[in-house]
């Protein structure tokens, strides 16, 4: 057989002949939406490359930034900055600004693509960036902060206009870097996960299976997850792959304009977190609108309430769960029930769970003791994955090597996911817990979010929080720290009574705290490293049962 | 990323678990079919496996041959065959003896796993198979032509019974040989195509495609087109990758039987070449039943007839039309209308394409002078196409390195595929005519097709054959053979005038000939090569006009 790599320009040049006709749309908060053929993408996208190389001098593997919002012009970047052999660095709006400014110096970024939108963000930034040399403005927003700048400054359509409208792109080696997104590293420093063109290549044609997303050129997507958030769950490059019609939000993530792109574009298809979908709920209640052709919503990044499933269920959008992260590419599970159960009772419960398996990815369970588990839907182990889009290791310690810490990946080359769950015997995954977060007790794991569910559903709890503690006997057991209700009469004998008709008696916490409130992550998850020091420092007023 | 081989092995783990309750429904011509979970054929896989190693001593690399029909068993040794390191030798049950002898021999196959319904045409040969030291008999079927045969005889279930049904299999190189398919080869000795693991794992997700077949648990896949013709153009890989049911006619391929299976087991997919087509639309006609199961049919192998087509629109069978060849696994295009054109009248006039490629396949057209043509829907050339799931050689010549015939193979590695056509804009596929049978007038080139297709418009033509024939101005120019009806009255010059009306001036022949019959291959197509010695030999009596 031929040996052909498979290379993200391969992607590119598909989706800009056989077609040419579907579209980039690009919302602009004006009546009519900026649309862009993926002919005019291709084309644009050889004259990015050229501009780049002959322009500004990148050579293959320099990393080229984006701060970008999603649009076409992040998508122009997608493709050319990878194709011509550089490797394309997503820097993630959201992260504080010294995070980004490590990042970047870490990632050793020469050129930064960035909306006229976000300058406020990046200009302030910019005298602590020791790599970069040049700077590209695309889109609307005041220039004049860029004045007197140490890099040079270059407008996104003066750079590109002229330039040839087509590419010799280079043949590649697939395993060559093409992009790196960091991940946002709640603990220590971010982590850089690269990106193969053999692992994008391979992740965009799962994307476009049908047990996965299964669209075709008849079909729009609303791509609301960040483009740069692991490549916008892979979608900017499955979409050239079959024709998929793409539709980018821009900087209109709010409930209101989104509301409005669905029901003027009639997108089939949508992928964001469900903080979004939350927020859209809420306006569609508030002013009803026809979403009605989103036949299949994507939630992944963190579970979606079933509440909100029925929800959504009732306006006629259908969402489907799915699970990753930012080193599976993301793409590890999708949540479509196994046709024997769809149309019945169970089709739900399949529906709650985070999904099975696609083809490119091996799961096993890692139980307390480190054995594998079986796949019985009981037995938890923490999650890993083996396959050929999920990283293998960090990219560049201090001396430019790769890295592998042990509690990310296991001896034989495995991805330690930090998720704790269980596995079907169909291969149906349940997520109950973060490895870190849940309790070991005598050789046997207590999911601490288990714990607090039953917890909160007592009428008079309104906030509860379980964190392992040490325990001479059983090297861990659990600690509930507990917020009731104004004007609540339970005591801790009777949650615990309560608690005994939910889960395994030998679960049931003995110590017991009632807090004002529980500590909160800057996005709002609860912080349980912040309670176990606080039980450390006898910071917490603690009733032992 | 993880350095994960894409392996024959991943797919059988992924389908025996994932989707192990989908099932291999095998046709037995009895009331009920027999029905084998995707679970049981994973352990009679690895049985089958330990089976070749250890009892039969099956080395890596080694050939193992198959003359099955589509069953179940067929399934287990596609995939125990390849994962185990070894290479499946699909032998083609329809070639002559001659050919079959030559084959094996060439491939110099070790082990042939026959069906004992086949054993008449085996035992015959066996004699003559020089390499062949086992002989394993699945299904039913008079064993006792056996007797004294020269190469053990095994009892296929005998052979795995007993055996762990579970299997290390080895970490292959994903370019490693796993199938070979001879192509049937109308001129000189038939040539060996030589799949790899990569490029079946890659077919099998490109077949997975919403752009492609794009089928899911939720299906069933009724596989006519028998499994020792290139890989049941890679339906078993392809299904085990997504959960499709597989629904196998064994040897139970006439109409009536074919009709019986869809009717009763309700088959959402089909694959099979026209003439399997014409035969069941026959039989429905005669004897009405409801096959309206089958959303996609998809045809390959040869054009189907537009009325085809239709007459099957009617019974609620939609079909697909799809090329390719033995030298590309064979997946090349696939006619899926845009979706713009889904519901207007262009729709059909896609749909009677060839289709357009699919991500995998790079595509060019070579005309008169060498030169790639443009994709503008009229200018015709020789299709090549690139990718990886394509030969780039044949298998072991005279020396047992590759063969690269200058007629098959571009300088730069590209197939030439002997076809010639047009390609639309939007990348769709029309052929009009094999390379050999064009006719090079001057630097232009003629389809002799379309010149047939429109003489035999003409009512008092019966049949008419047009071959290119040497000319000192022009290179080349067409002579037309015809057959008339009986009492004809049409004379050439009425035949050049009726042409005139539907095809170029430049393009109407010169040279007529009346004669009794077009002489034809076995399988009843034109056989121009001999048309064409007839000719220089003097033996047409020709008019020039």
């Amino acid at each position: 057989m031929q040996d052909v790599p498979l290379l993200i320009s391969r992607i590119l040049r598909h989706g800009a002949t056989i077609y040419g006709s579907s579209q980039v749309i690009t919302w602009t908060g004006e009546a009519e939406p900026h649309r862009r053929s993926f002919a005019e993408v291709g084309e644009r996208t050889a004259q990015l490359a050229h501009a780049l190389r002959d322009e500004l001098g990148v050579q293959d593997d320099d990393r080229v930034a984006t701060l970008m919002w999603n649009n076409a012009e992040h998508v122009e970047a997608y493709f050319a900055v990878p194709s011509m052999g550089a490797v394309l660095h997503t820097l993630n709006l959201r992260l504080p600004p010294e995070q980004l400014v490590w990042v970047a110096n870490h990632a050793a970024d020469r050129v930064i693509i960035v909306n006229g939108s976000l300058l406020p963000l990046l200009v302030p930034l910019l005298p602590h960036l020791k790599t970069v040399e040049h700077v590209v403005v695309s889109g609307p927003g005041d220039r004049s902060a860029l004045a007197g700048v140490a890099p040079r400054v270059h407008e996104y359509e003066e750079l590109i206009a002229g330039r040839p409208a087509d590419c010799d792109w280079p043949e590649l080696d697939e395993r060559q870097a093409a992009a790196m997104c960091y991940t946002s590293g709640t603990t220590g420093d971010p982590k850089g996960v690269v990106y193969s063109h053999r692992s994008v290549y391979l992740h965009s044609m799962q994307m476009n299976m049908a047990q996965s997303m299964g669209l075709t050129d008849a079909d729009t997507s609303l791509v609301v997850v960040p483009q740069f958030h692991v490549n916008a769950w892979g979608l900017p490059h499955a979409t050239f792959m079959t024709g998929i019609n793409l539709l980018m939000p821009d900087r209109f993530l709010q409930p209101g304009p989104l509301a409005e792109m669905i029901e003027s574009e009639r997108p089939t298809h949508a992928a964001a977190v469900p903080t979004i979908w939350q927020g859209l709920l809420a306006e569609l209640t508030a002013r009803p609108r026809d979403v009605s052709s989103l036949a299949q919503v994507t939630i992944g990044g963190a579970a979606c309430p079933p509440a909100l499933m029925e929800a959504f269920d009732t306006l006629g959008m259908r969402v489907c769960h799915a699970w990753g992260m930012t080193e599976t590419s993301p793409l590890g599970t999708t949540a479509r029930p196994p046709a024997a159960a769809v149309g019945t009772d169970e089709e739900f419960a399949y529906r709650v769970t985070q999904g099975r398996f696609p083809s490119g990815v091996e799961a096993r369970l890692r139980g307390p003791d480190g054995r594998t588990q079986p796949w019985d839907g009981a037995s938890a182990g923490e999650l890993e994955v083996r396959g050929p889009w999920i990283a293998a290791a960090y990219y560049g310690g201090p001396g430019g090597e790769p890295q592998r810490p042990a509690d990310k990946f296991s001896e034989d080359g495995w991805l330690k996911t930090g998720d704790v769950g269980t596995i079907s015997h169909d291969g149906f995954l349940t997520l109950t817990d973060r490895a870190k977060d849940v309790i070991k007790s005598g050789g046997e794991w207590i999911s601490s979010v288990e714990l607090e569910n039953a917890l909160m559903a007592h009428p008079e709890v309104v906030e509860a929080a379980v964190v392992a503690v040490p325990d001479d006997k059983w090297g861990e057991r659990p600690l509930a720290t507990v917020v009731l209700a104004e004007g609540a009469t339970a005591d801790f004998e009777t949650l615990r009574v309560f608690l005994a008709g939910k889960v395994a008696k030998w679960q049931l916490p003995e110590r017991w705290s009632l807090v004002a409130a529980v500590p909160k992550t800057s996005v709002g998850k609860f912080d349980k490293k912040v309670i176990r020091k606080q039980y450390a420092d006898g910071g917490l007023d603690v009733t032992q049962l």
